[in-house]
């Protein structure tokens, strides 16, 4: 049973009831947007925690991606990504390792989060048979789908899954080639394994297959874009939208199946076609959750992608985006730090917040309000308390010389806020 | 004589050549722009150096505010942000300097400076003052104009100046009350000043004479909006538009002077307010270029602020803003260190860099197109040589386990490029 079947049934579960209280709205507004299909509650049926939903009408949601590589892997280091992620406010976390023992670092960051936690099971595949001596290209589709279902059998909330990947799209990409073809890990080994086996996605061939596993776990389907663009010049492209219209259809079966599922999406956006974009996505999918990464206005800021990405992600919130996936400063260049990997979910919160403000108006604004209330009043720890990031603000008034004073090094005793007493008092007078 | 007399009057000066050279366009097009009050190229006529235009059809700009406090004041540390403003792109700063020696700081900056160099010379007035015993309100309007003079005579290249700050504005924000009223150090002051003497703004008052020293040194006036919302709950009131619109016909009587003028803007302003602020500034305006601080889609962002300033600057110059004054990570806490004016550079010009693809096109795309073919052929140099920041790009992929490999730690042989080469060689066999 999942959270899908029970808000068509009209039950109102104690997940959608957490939801609610979160959101401060009333349980059965969650429950109306799940029937819908325009909010998703990613919790596995073996998983406790509390669950989060994403959607029409919720907080924008943040996900961080943390996970090894061959040349870089600590299960340490990923454990105190994870910790990092969750004190910065990161409402998920996708393990995408690929170096290491994959199943303990998935089974130890289940243990240890309290926040959803996604997956992309085909690494794991590739990984093994690479392992193996072996590459994608001999990959069986039951060796696919047997390792999505022991991931979802150990707990995972969502999955990453390119099902969009057709024949067919492909075909679309050849017809009108781009500056970088594809960009999707998940996205170019199942494009490999097509052209060697002359075959079908099996992810797309054998949708049924996987609608019965996540329905089994009540794990959400995440309907990945592998022709996501990798530059603003290849964006919204043939492939792209003709790889939208699929999963289009794709999320209807899900959703007849009772399965959850929510709609990946870019990437690298020119600033004038996000709008458009978000507003593609929820009309070809039916108002679905759209879970984007970045997306990012420019190719060109490596060692900043955060920015570029908090630029392009409050832009797509605002426009309707419901999930915004973090991208790291390290973005294009390396796997991040521990402190990139903080700066990254603090970036995408504030893209989220921005947006909110404009979707949700008064439940979000009144962060802000008391916020500005505290700076009236010369109030810091009021200021502290409702920064977004308050550890890190008041760490770094506390390196000024002013700290021990009301106001701070930028103006001294030339505050605006001070002068503007002294003129009430005045104009008053 | 200033640019804008020489426009004017068909004349081409060394400057607008050399402003259209930087932006690829032809010289009567820049002249154009500046005859028509839309392009400002901001140089003293007491200066040499290669001045860049800001306005209609130009790359967006990028300005740096460095400067000193009562409790922080090291002029070697300026003289470092300076270097680092200039090294990481800023086409502009701005010395704002209330502690120290304000002359010599200004003079070696001014000195040093290969980019224009702007000033507030209402601060060393109020700072002036202070150290003699007496307040701002003792102030007299000679003094006021003799620091105008004095600091265009030093070699100012752009002067702010809160002539809009009238006791008809003021009267409108006693009518609708902010949560935070004045936030602007400068209207502030003059806020007070008129308060006690019961006088109307003398900048306002006496305008003439500030054109009449403007036009002498062709120091461009930059209309301050001391007005300006210091919360996203104070934006776009009555106040604020009160200002621009007096901004709006002092423009007028600048631009009839032959004084070039550019405006002032918000500050702190909701997402989905940004593109309409920016479109009332070149309506009242009349096409005036326009330059934001932020603007900050959130209060919230302490800490932060260079990325909430991206965020709006970007929305704000793509729906038309020239000029982005960048905020820094300390903003609202303290002056910032050097590292913080870096970063503050960067992110700024990530905004305006996203803006100009949407504004200019290919003159603008050209880069993410190489930035994106270097990506295609894993040509990390190419990549750096095109990154806003390479040097930083370049260190942080240094710090790799894969430095000295083709791919990355993110995805090491999983790499899509790779697979993306792997399949189309499958493909086309």
């Amino acid at each position: 049973m999942t959270q899908l079947n029970d808000a068509l049934e009209g039950r109102l579960t104690a997940e959608m009831a957490a939801v609610a209280e979160h959101e401060g709205l009333p349980a059965e507004t969650v429950r109306e947007g799940v029937a819908g299909g325009r909010v998703v509650i990613p919790k596995n049926v073996k998983r406790r925690f509390a669950p989060m939903g994403i959607g029409e009408g919720l907080f924008t949601k943040v996900n961080a991606n943390i996970g090894t590589s061959p040349s870089h892997h600590d299960l340490r280091e990923e454990l105190r990504k994870l910790k990092v992620c969750v004190d910065a406010g990161a409402h998920a976390v996708m393990d995408l390792s690929i170096g290491g023992d994959l199943r303990e670092i998935r089974r130890e960051i289940l243990a240890e989060s309290p926040v959803m936690v996604g997956a992309v099971p085909i690494y794991g595949v590739a990984v093994g048979l690479e392992r193996a001596g072996k590459s994608i290209e001999s990959m069986s589709s039951n060796e696919l789908f047997d390792e999505i279902e022991r991931q979802c059998e150990e707990g995972i909330d969502f999955i990453t899954v390119h099902c969009g990947v057709t024949r067919k799209v492909l075909d679309e990409l050849a017809q009108q080639p781009r500056v970088l073809g594809i960009v999707s890990r998940g996205g170019s080994l199942l494009a490999r394994w097509m052209a060697a086996n002359r075959a079908e996605n099996p992810l797309f061939a054998e949708y049924d297959r996987l609608l019965a596993i996540a329905r089994r776990y009540d794990a959400t389907l995440s309907l990945g874009d592998g022709l996501r663009p990798g530059s603003v010049l290849d964006a919204s492209d043939r492939a792209q939208i003709g790889e939208l219209r699929v999963l289009g259809e794709l999320r209807e079966r899900a959703y007849a199946a009772g399965v959850q599922v929510m709609i990946e999406g870019p990437g690298h956006v020119p600033l004038n076609q996000i709008v458009e974009s978000i507003a593609t996505e929820k009309r070809l999918c039916n108002g679905a959750p759209f879970y984007v990464l970045g997306p990012l206005p420019t190719d060109t800021a490596a060692g900043y992608d955060h920015i570029a990405a908090a630029i392009g992600g409050a832009i797509a919130a605002a426009a309707g985006a419901d999930f915004l996936c973090y991208v790291t400063a390290a973005e294009h260049l390396r796997l991040p730090t521990v402190e990139e990997v903080r700066e990254g979910v603090v970036a995408a919160r504030i893209a989220g917040h921005c947006a909110d403000i404009v979707k949700l108006g008064e439940r979000a604004l009144a962060r802000d309000r008391r916020m500005s209330e505290a700076r009236a009043g010369l109030d810091w720890n009021g200021m502290f308390a409702n920064a977004l990031d308050g550890v890190l603000a008041r760490h770094k008034r506390s390196e000024s010389e002013d700290a021990d004073r009301t106001v701070c090094t930028m103006c001294g005793d030339l505050c605006a806020i001070r002068s503007f007493e002294i003129y009430k008092q005045s104009e008053n007078r």
